[in-house]
């Protein structure tokens, strides 16, 4: 059974209503983008990368969300510390394979970072999957070359080995864990335009994971409103710097009707 | 007696004729929209934190904002000497305590910060500021948990103990020197939707300080035309992206009688 | 013969054809809109900074932009790997000394990176190309306190020395090489009050440059498109702000008959 949109505006409300704390180590580019994403929906962010407070910040978080675009050693070691925390913790841990596969480093990290704490969600484009998983993925920097289809086995068989719930995003965006696939077909082809906006859905699935311990339904539940989000934004402006500005305020501003006639899951 | 409308935009109109540069060692979130507000106001915006040019730096600056939102080692060690520096040259010196209070190494590093240089000017939120000033404060992140009033004690202190003009912001701001306190009433809800707006003040008054001596007055300028500008722009969006931007634009255009008519002080 | 309407725009639909991938090394502060506004001329941008992987990004990248906005040891020695590797694969370099001449460790580091690994590109404001060039300029922080046109001489032997383009940006923006100068006059004067509109200009000329081995013609079109666009946006808007977000919009959407009707170039 798929997610229906009341479920999905109900983890929408859910964050609404509780704004929880989602802990950030993620990549210079987005940092802004994704703290205004998150407080969109009304989560409240914090970045936090420092290795003498990543644990505890962890401990006041009600998800770790980790992002790898602009990495370097010291970042990398207080990820794989805060991961570890959070795990000790039990609360949602989600990764962002930004550019696995476009160097060997990204690969390494992530991969080590995936044996070292497993996480509950991760979130990626097709490429940036199939690194992830140890395949050979034709990349280029942080954009996919690749179909998004190619990656559903890379993403089934992380999704098998570490019990999580994969997200590789596209055109259709597949959610997939060890039982269930959801597709979601919304979205619009101007979003890729907008730097940064794969890492705010990441960001999204740790504020819907933080208050749904369904991580399936909530990673369903981001990508939905992210992809509604893009269409609306998109439908209202002329380029990607006025869509990114719109794409905020409605999500800000979405509704359990927009999502009712909007959905497009299965 | 409060300070006046006039001298208010006295105030910011020093600042649009003067340029003065101000230094910011700041988090990487907010960076883009500091240096962004600094130059809407009429600053030139500079960000520099390498230990082997921040004093250098310092000496050409007329003002250094410091700001702990994403601290690390490297960058304390380079906060503390361009403060040494700042404190040498005597120009003014603004302190964020961002997130202090919600991990012990923010709270460590801001008192660390506080005591081997005093700042001219501390802002922050009521858990930032309780927390700069030994107190147990109830945080979320990088969010107030604590009503602005339950601050007012610690910035007291803060402000008797080490000579110094302290703001306290949330719906009001309260501007609290030895002698002297202001309340700042304008503002509007949505302005905490949007992130940096308290790092933007901060810059704000590190930019006004630096063309006006009298600390007091330029806290009390620099919180009122931010207070003014978000609700201006709140009035003319729907949400928190497209608020952000005509912030931005109503500072660059701000009037005289705007200040006038909208100022809420006492 | 200064470069046509018509290259300019051929240079630009190239890009979008291409899709070529820019990697940046670059500012903490701009990092955000460089990436948007590489996306909006339709190249890809990469930003990464570790050692571990810069010269891996170097080799499937198309172009190498590296700006010392906000520099520090690690960053620097990255910088100089990544040129080295440029160098040695045959993409162009381009290099924005942003803030030469503010400090020593500024002019010291671009004056030693140009000496190790020549640019294909420079381009600065007046100061910085005169600090570039070793020369004394006055500056204010990473603003230019210095006509244009004290700078050219400085610029004339940055590029004869090195074999290289070189762009004083101003008001009037100068291109420069062994044999030839182009001047373009496009441009507006709210564009300074965006911040990071200099290190924007740097970046497309890295697009316009990985797919151009006219390194002259490419940065002039860049410098051109640059121009126009921001022509374009201050006339639909009344502060910097929304003139941001309006200047990428018109990137995304430049035609050539926009570029044929506002062309200043001589």
């Amino acid at each position: 059974m798929p997610v229906s949109a009341e479920n999905i505006f109900a983890n929408l409300e859910q964050v609404r209503r509780q704004g929880p704390l989602v802990h950030n180590i993620t990549n210079y580019v987005v940092m802004n983008l994704t703290a205004n994403a998150l407080l969109a929906v009304g989560a409240s962010p914090v970045m936090s990368h420092a290795r003498e407070e990543v644990e505890d910040m962890v401990n006041i978080a009600s998800a770790l969300v980790i992002n790898i675009g602009t990495l370097s050693e010291p970042w990398v070691a207080s990820m794989t510390k805060a991961a570890r925390q959070a795990k000790n913790k039990g609360i949602p841990i989600i990764y962002d394979p930004v550019g696995a596969g476009a160097t060997p480093y990204r690969t390494r990290t992530i991969r080590e970072l995936i044996q070292a704490v497993p996480p509950s969600i991760a979130r990626g484009n097709a490429s940036e999957i199939m690194a992830s998983a140890g395949g050979h993925a034709k990349t280029k920097g942080v954009d996919s070359a690749t179909a998004t289809e190619t990656a559903l086995d890379s993403a089934r068989r992380i999704s098998e080995q570490y019990d999580c719930v994969v997200c590789v995003s596209g055109e259709t965006d597949y959610i997939i864990d060890k039982t269930n696939m959801a597709m979601i077909k919304n979205g619009h082809a101007m979003m890729p335009k907008i730097t940064g906006l794969g890492c705010t859905a990441s960001a999204l699935c740790g504020a819907f994971a933080a208050v749904n311990p369904d991580y399936f339904a909530a990673t369903t539940a981001a990508m939905a409103v992210m992809g509604i989000a893009g269409e609306i934004a998109a439908e209202k402006t002329k380029g990607p710097a006025s869509m990114q500005v719109e794409f905020l305020d409605t999500l800000f501003n979405m509704t359990g009707s927009e999502i009712e006639k909007r959905l497009k899951i299965s």
